[in-house]
């Protein structure tokens, strides 16, 4: 029998149900359990349950209901500022001020993400992530009080489902995987990993919806444009440095 | 009963036993179902179990004995390589060069390594991440002969584990868990969440083999230094650029 990783779907209408506390708290913890840096944990995650103040945060993630609806908006956020305030205050000099340990902190929080993800799915809840936060990680600091040394990363919905959406496809495994090294794509092998996609009635729909020759297209045309990625990247970078996570 | 992640621990010393190819492959497998970005998988898992190629991977991981011991070493990459050649060969324009993408796909990659671990661990294997992949990324990437658009980001080595440590210490839950908004931390707070940690007999024996009065100045002075970090952090925004994910 295949492990419950294989029935993982994003899941984005949620029941009016609380989580109740005693599970919150267990999800969180199994959080921590994941692997950190030196057990540095340069992480923290701002659990918001409060209705009006997910009403606020709404706005950061384009008005997605799911904000709204699911009873816990956990904001995952890369952390220097808890383990240097510890450092000054036993004289000692924090040198986390830079790129190195953003990416540090970094995939210390998403690894505990994926933790929470897991442990939450493992009592019956659902989650999505948000990929919106990169967007707007200025506006969801400043909502969170989050202080310097903090920045966003990603945030996670979690509640009782209330859908049960198909298994998403995924590539064939022979995509992502390399054995040994890395083994360059020829033009045929990237038509023949996308084929069953591309020929899928999902697909079909999509481009007559978007009324485009190509999956492709919707991406670069459609869903993620070059202005707005540049945008993005700009504002993302600047907040870095203002939050002090990148004085190399 | 606690779920398994409550029972993670890394692994630094492995049994000379090969991985069972159908393992490996559920593993790895167990690894793509993690959520991913627009469903792109913007990310590559480079499974390393030749020996010699691990042989010359090693001084990248500082020569750390689990790189030649486990029988298989994970590297994993953030990847818009295969998407962008993807659009490319459809006449769409990928605009994944930058550094919103860069986020994009570490996440990607991280939520899928995470999911890997966890896999892993429910056949009895362990796994350890080895973060010395951000200070050697640049000849991880050489020896792996990784195309433009592809940068290392961890490692993580899997195998059956030899040892048998006891769990981590973690910081209490309150630490990294704010409620609805973040909550700065006084400098009493902050020495409360440091007191057992700081008072065990880990913390005294690390203080009297280092010469140092306390354990942040093990951290400031001996582990992680600021030139060090200084140095990490310029080398790998470099690569960045180089590998073409910041043309904001």
């Amino acid at each position: 029998m295949k492990s419950p990783l294989f029935k993982h779907r994003s899941i984005r209408k949620f029941k009016n149900r609380p989580i109740p506390d005693d599970t919150l708290r267990e999800i969180l913890e199994a959080a921590t359990r994941a692997s950190t840096c030196g057990n540095m944990q340069l992480y923290s995650l701002v659990v918001t349950r409060d209705a009006a103040l997910r009403d606020e945060l709404s706005p950061c993630h384009f008005n997605q209901p799911m904000v709204r609806q699911a009873p816990c908006v956990v904001t995952v956020c890369a952390d220097v500022h808890r383990f240097s305030m510890w450092c000054e205050q036993r004289d000692a000099d924090p040198a986390y001020d830079n790129f190195e340990w953003f990416l540090n902190a970094a995939t210390d929080a998403l690894l505990a993400a994926q933790n929470l993800c897991i442990e939450a799915e493992s009592h019956g809840l659902g989650i999505c992530y948000l990929g919106t936060t990169l967007y707007t990680a200025g506006d969801i600091a400043r909502i969170l009080e989050l202080p310097k040394g903090v920045i966003p990363l990603t945030t996670v919905v979690v509640g009782y489902p209330d859908e049960s959406p198909e298994l998403t496809d995924r590539l064939p495994l022979e995509a992502v995987v390399h054995y040994e090294k890395y083994t360059d794509y020829t033009a045929a092998e990237i038509d023949e990993l996308w084929a069953e996609r591309e020929e899928s009635a999902e697909t079909k729909r999509l481009l007559e919806e978007n009324g485009l020759p190509n999956l492709a297209q919707i991406f670069t045309r459609n869903r993620y444009r070059r202005e707005d990625s540049i945008a993005v990247s700009n504002a993302y970078f600047a907040l870095l440095r203002e939050r002090g996570f990148f004085n190399n």
